[in-house]
């Protein structure tokens, strides 16, 4: 945890937040913080800035630790690049959508696929954004306050043929992770990229031939990581890190 | 499993590879094969090929598959890429292997470092190779054959100052990633990167600053993935993914 987060709503009205969950146990075991110590903080989906710790009372795991919050920078930019991934095993999208917050995506299109296990849909993890805690714990180690949107998708089709032409204007480049494509990410987006991205990669077994024809006709272009067939973690971070190379000056 | 492995002393002298083991699993399981089938096949570290279903002997968990393997590719080109990796947990360990033996890695060293936890030097997965089936797995993912080559190195001093300097002329460009660094991997190595790259990556808690030193007078470059603080894993396979960007033509 580099950076402590909390919700708007847990900031009383004067500037103090009262922690007692595995944050204040971070801070007191891990961090080893004592009353008087600043600690970065920041609020999710707002500004970050510093907390003064001013009490902390009772002992081990129900221990509380108060703080008061003082916001600094405005919110971070907006992300540049939105994700569509097919649906992976449970365990794997914790991990996925952690490592993704990380690296900063805006949103999160969680689709269906010819390949995607249908089970995966009702997983305990997608019930009452349960998801949520991965993404914060992904926001927390990159000190980012900005919680990716996540949306679930259950057909195919309709997300592609209905869904995507109201959001396309809002792209600057559409890709689709193809291990067939024949450009990889510079030749299909240039060395030096701006504006939004929305990035489309598999599940495991990746996408049929008709799902990648259907993401063409909607103006998606393949990209190719090379002859190699990643995992959808795999290709998903080391694509994640490619945008991040092309955006950057 | 995309590519079927198995050792060069699997093969017997008529070509014919008995298996019985998670291997025939799959290929009767998952693939469905039935005898006259021909499946893609590869030795670890040898050619890729063929290989043709001849029998399959009994059911369920104790089934054994017959093929006889025709090789046809020469071995694969040497990895451009060798890795340094601060220790991480062994949970953790397993993935980032597999994760980066599927992205193509020659050589991994896996090193000490002052966040390390001393304890991970005897995780089992450690003993006996017992970390090559990871590798495999990777391999099998990404239809490789070529195994990376893991060694182990508990101290950290001895490693940079008496080992480096010894392997320091096979690579073109040595870089450290740390957070802190002013400069991304295309401003640390050029937009067009041919040779051989040795990386290192921190363990969890990144390197402190004396490893970083350390590095830098052994003429590691510092490269960062901008202000976002990754994880050991995220941070391997993005830079990894950056890396097989720019070798690219």
């Amino acid at each position: 945890m580099n950076l402590l987060l909390f919700e708007a709503n847990e900031i009383r009205p004067d500037s103090t937040v009262y922690l007692q969950d595995r944050r204040s146990e971070h801070i007191i075991k891990i961090l080893g913080s004592r009353p008087g110590d600043t600690i970065r903080a920041g609020v999710i989906n707002g500004p970050i800035g510093s907390g003064e710790i001013l009490a902390i009372r009772g002992k081990g795991k129900n221990a509380e630790v108060v703080l008061r919050f003082s916001p600094q920078d405005n919110n971070p930019e907006c992300q540049a690049v939105d994700l569509i991934l097919g649906l992976v095993r449970p365990i794997m999208l914790k991990r996925v959508l952690a490592q993704v917050a990380s690296l900063g995506v805006g949103r999160i299109f969680l689709i269906n696929g010819n390949r995607v296990e249908k089970s995966f849909f009702n997983a305990s993890l997608l019930k009452n954004e349960q998801y949520r805690s991965c993404l914060v714990q992904g926001l927390e180690q990159a000190k980012d306050t900005r919680l990716p949107e996540v949306t679930i998708h259950k057909r195919f089709r309709p997300f592609i043929e209905d869904y995507i032409p109201t959001v396309a204007g809002d792209y600057h480049r559409m890709l689709v992770a193809h291990p067939e494509g024949i450009m990889d990410l510079k030749q299909a987006a240039g060395r030096n990229i701006t504006g939004r991205t929305l990035l489309a990669v598999g599940p495991e077994g990746g996408w049929v031939d008709f799902e990648i024809k259907k993401f063409v006709e909607h103006s998606f272009v393949p990209v190719s990581l090379g002859t190699r067939i990643l995992r959808t973690d795999t290709a998903v971070v080391a694509l994640l890190g490619q945008l991040l190379l092309l955006q950057g000056d």
